[in-house]
């Protein structure tokens, strides 16, 4: 919406224990707030099974219109952890032990625990470069601008410290939040009308639930910090003229 | 991967606010185990801005690729609520207000309270049937395999009952938990090796941490009960052998 390059990327959650609804995906919220605060928006956000056609065209989809793709869930040791060698089919690399991370498994465990099983996470694309894991040893890795992180969420939230560095953003996405204690359709022509002075700032409107009142909350984005401060004055001014109640939330 | 024919569905969550990491979404989670236990397996979830054309491209890619797609989000009073008018764009019918439903709103508000906003949500893709919501009297609609429903899930969740008679699925998909004071390492081997003796079964291997200590969750899930026990019993074999113990969860 601004003229700067916005940067880009898409979130690719690869688990049938999300699909099946057994597991709920807090990892699309903790890397798309992380990517947020480096000015990373995110355009996309797919769902897919631990299938790995569907990995590999999917992946391959992405990454030709993002500017980053990041993946979460199957590079452990499992037979259901298939991220690593669909990757390298995306990229037709090689799938081989990626020295580097097994001399860092090696060294994590305890002598005679780095077994067959463990092995297993450090067969890697090609080439693929690491992404660090403080938190249980067996690293991540991104190919280009794929980067895949596991699927356990402490252990991905330890991880995204440490890719801070390779991630290229633009302009944080600041974002401001009014809540009012309101129901959307008595805010919904005024803000329409904000919404239309100001183009190119994103406002959204969230209802909510709060012990046991209803309210709103408006929320207003953009790179620009001045821009979101002229559509939340104008919001006031509605909001005053309404004599709407602000919540603190 | 059974004979019978599987009855699959997409879902797409439409929000800005999930994209931006704001809202958690658990709406995927709340449909996907309710279309579990009628028998319609989720392929895929894709999470969209509020974009009229993308809204558009999606819905009409995934219509046709599955038996079934449910959106949520974007039906309520305001302007950033474009899903119905995109549904209408998506099937090329006329986006104009609903009788019945407008019908439903008039009686569901007090005299006067059905306003301008309010009004809005009675503006429909043409000949879409309705999902009634018992909780705020809003409906929502469906043209013909794409139900569309609200991003708030306290309301979602009401509504799903109501759709239970419009959705025809499959044999229930079944599933079931084996947990264990493991690591995935341990058992990786063994369970690959059950896994390719049950090839229509999906078996999953999920690390968990539970009150400090390390864990895994093996999920097992088929149409069919008997190739659950059966593999369950062969998984219960190397547990017994590898003396690992079971745990409750």
């Amino acid at each position: 919406m601004t003229n700067k390059k916005k940067i880009n990327a898409a979130i690719i959650i690869i688990g049938n224990e999300i699909l099946s609804g057994r597991t709920l995906d807090t990892n699309t919220s903790t890397i798309s707030i992380w990517l947020n605060s480096i000015g990373v928006s995110v355009n996309e956000v797919r769902v897919i099974p631990d299938i790995e056609k569907i990995i590999v065209d999917t992946v391959n989809h992405l990454r030709n219109i993002n500017d980053y793709v990041f993946t979460t869930g199957g590079i452990g040791p499992t037979h259901d952890d298939i991220t690593a060698a669909s990757i390298s089919k995306a990229f037709t690399v090689d799938y081989e032990i990626h020295k580097d991370a097994f001399k860092i498994l090696e060294a994590y465990y305890k002598p005679g625990e780095f077994n067959e099983g463990r092995q297993k996470m450090v067969w890697m694309p090609k080439n693929a470069e690491l992404i660090l894991n403080p938190t249980s040893g067996a690293p991540g890795f991104n190919v280009e601008n794929v980067f895949c992180l596991p699927g356990v969420p402490s252990i991905l939230k330890s991880m995204l410290g440490g890719l801070t560095n390779k991630i290229i953003g633009g302009e944080p996405i600041l974002s401001h939040t009014i809540s009012l204690r309101t129901v959307e359709s008595e805010i919904a022509k005024s803000l329409t009308n904000v919404q239309n002075n100001n183009n190119d700032v994103e406002i959204g409107s969230y209802p909510f639930f709060q012990a046991g009142k209803l309210g709103v909350s408006i929320v207003i984005r953009s790179e620009d910090k001045k821009k979101i401060e002229k559509c939340s004055s104008e919001i006031l001014i509605f909001v005053k003229e309404k004599k709407i109640e602000l919540v603190d939330r």
